[in-house]
């Protein structure tokens, strides 16, 4: 069995995403398909880029990711395949793999040319499923890709050192289904530059100045129960390794998140001062 | 394996889905099940006629489709099941399997009467569910209902040609995820009427002059970057064969859709002249 | 094959429940994934054992229910596993279960206790990932934990007897996708009270005298269409046993719902007198 993996934004209304497995399924019956998501905000492809690099590892070695967003090949994007950390990511050229390929330098990758190959009929999409499956059987990549050493590198978006050393710099790169806010500051990237210095986050209200192992240590007292922490604003490193900046035990349609009650947006600026 | 596929009004934040999964897997546990759509709008019958419509092809054949969208058996709709185009369609007979029929006849079809032989508590839904199971094993459609020779036919939604043979008329049916607003004009249609002519797509702001191949078609210059065309209004046929109104790279909740930038709305008449 | 199912309030926008299913794959690569539902209102203990009560039946018995809610291990909630009516249920000692507890006796409980076995940066769901795939495999749940005979209980929403036998008082519990409420009114408790005697349930706007047997038998009369009965209020036990309080073919976005046209919200007080 080969997991085939999907990241789109084609939302779940429409057929899209059904009729994608169905193309699957009738070019491989065994694939096992699995839904990261299909509501990536349509045409982001910074969205997409923090989703499959925070999901991939979840997933076993051989993981084909198919990533539909903003897919059309044009006269910009070329369609690609990347083998990269023993995974293969089939994306239009668009920017959303180079998040991966800034960190760790891909095993293999190759501009799709199978396109003439299908019939008169066939769709970007097609030309994914056809390679997927291709892949998932455990084809190899020269034969649906010619080799290439490149792709679009996307650096609007990265964290950054002060000149004098002692701020960094990142951004709201994500804000998660509870209000929560994700930058782009990795844990290993803090480390590095914190080297033990004390640091405060800061922000429009009081700033922060602890990142904590967990929501839950929050509740730091035992004097109350947990119930009373909720609303608390905290900072941790989220299971992807990305600071997040959170509410406790927020709902954002009742009393309001990271995001609606911090001021904190998409592409925001956040910064941590060493002291 | 044989697919199952689920086309239903149900939403995802109930159990209803899940439910429904685990009962087929208790009569069928190899089933393979695939989720078309859950968030059909409530009782729309003409969305769920377009949703399966624009997706059954990307199955193999032999897939049952099962459609949960007013499915209540009651003295105007009774149970029915459609084989059409070698699939298979489990539905009420309330109009959603005529947009099919209309097409190409049918192979088969049966009113369902097994409601007798489950037991007390049996829902309307457990009837899909025995009916699916059947068929998916590969049991026959007159063990589980009794042969009909025509369904009801719903034509209210249907594109027109003008008396002098100049213009076509067609209705808003479907508005996808991205606001993209698809009419019931089909490809076919259009080329059989048009012979070729050139024509209008008549709208309250300016009309559009070509249907494009697809969507990056309207960056036709190279003079400018592909970003450049973000927010134009195009005209392609979708990859369902319909006319489709879209925004290029459109994201309904920050630019605007086709919906919500040219008005056009559920039902909306949409007229094509020749000239 | 055996079945996993999930219940979560993580949503469906980010990839928490892709990676979950990709943890559960790469554990144990046969498991069948099913979702019930992951859109549980965030923290809402309730709505997720309403949730979980309705579905579990509809799956076959030895089934692993999964159920991501508040999990967060903490100085007030530990990790438990229970093995009732031949269903296992893996959730934190928050509440969610005791709603199954108070019908039956559970069969097994135990308190996880592989913490400390597991890697360094493994979190909780790590450790929901681990249990779910040993249990499903067939593994004993005296492996994963230590055995406990009590769990937390939650009673501040039951249905509960006035002091006379006159009335019967429950609470809205949920509010479905059509904006039909659920109370925790059982057919069973309430033919247990009512013995036999004539009732209404009590509503701000005119009261409901009958309780039907499912939502068509609202169009009572022959000489009216159904589509005549559209909006009407009425009352049925849902296919959870549930009393439930609906609108005949209601569409939340359109016309109004239970829950908007009657003025009926979460945990607000439902009464049936009998007279």
């Amino acid at each position: 069995m080969s997991i085939i993996t999907l990241t789109t934004d084609y939302g779940l209304k429409d057929h899209f995403v059904g009729a994608l497995k169905g193309k699957i399924l009738s070019e491989y019956s065994e694939a096992s398909i699995i839904d990261i998501s299909h509501d990536i905000d349509p045409f982001n492809t910074v969205e997409a880029s923090y989703i499959i690099g925070a999901s991939y590892a979840s997933f076993p070695k051989g993981t084909v990711h198919l990533i539909g967003v903003d897919m059309e090949s044009n006269k910009e994007n070329q369609h690609i395949v990347m083998q990269w950390n023993d995974h293969y990511f089939i994306a239009a050229d668009n920017g959303i793999l180079s998040m991966l390929s800034q960190k760790i330098v891909p095993q293999k990758m190759v501009a799709i040319n199978i396109h003439d190959r299908l019939h008169n009929e066939a769709t970007d999409l097609d030309v994914f499923v056809k390679v997927a499956c291709h892949i998932a059987k455990g084809g190899l990549m020269n034969v649906i890709g010619k080799e290439i050493n490149s792709i679009k590198q996307v650096t609007d978006l990265q964290a950054t050192i002060a000149l004098d050393g002692n701020s960094l710099k990142g951004h709201v790169i994500y804000i998660d289904h509870f209000g929560n806010v994700v930058t782009n500051i990795t844990k290993k990237y803090f480390i590095e530059v914190a080297k033990g210095r004390p640091y405060e986050i800061v922000l429009k209200t009081k700033n922060i100045k602890t990142i904590l192992p967990n929501y839950s240590a929050i509740a730091s007292s035992d004097k109350y129960p947990i119930k009373y922490y909720e609303g608390e604003k905290l900072a941790i490193f989220n299971e992807a390794g990305f600071l997040e900046i959170a509410i406790f035990r927020s709902n954002p349609s009742k009393v309001g998140s990271a995001n609606s009650l911090l001021g904190l947006n998409y592409r925001d600026i956040i910064t941590i001062k060493f002291i």
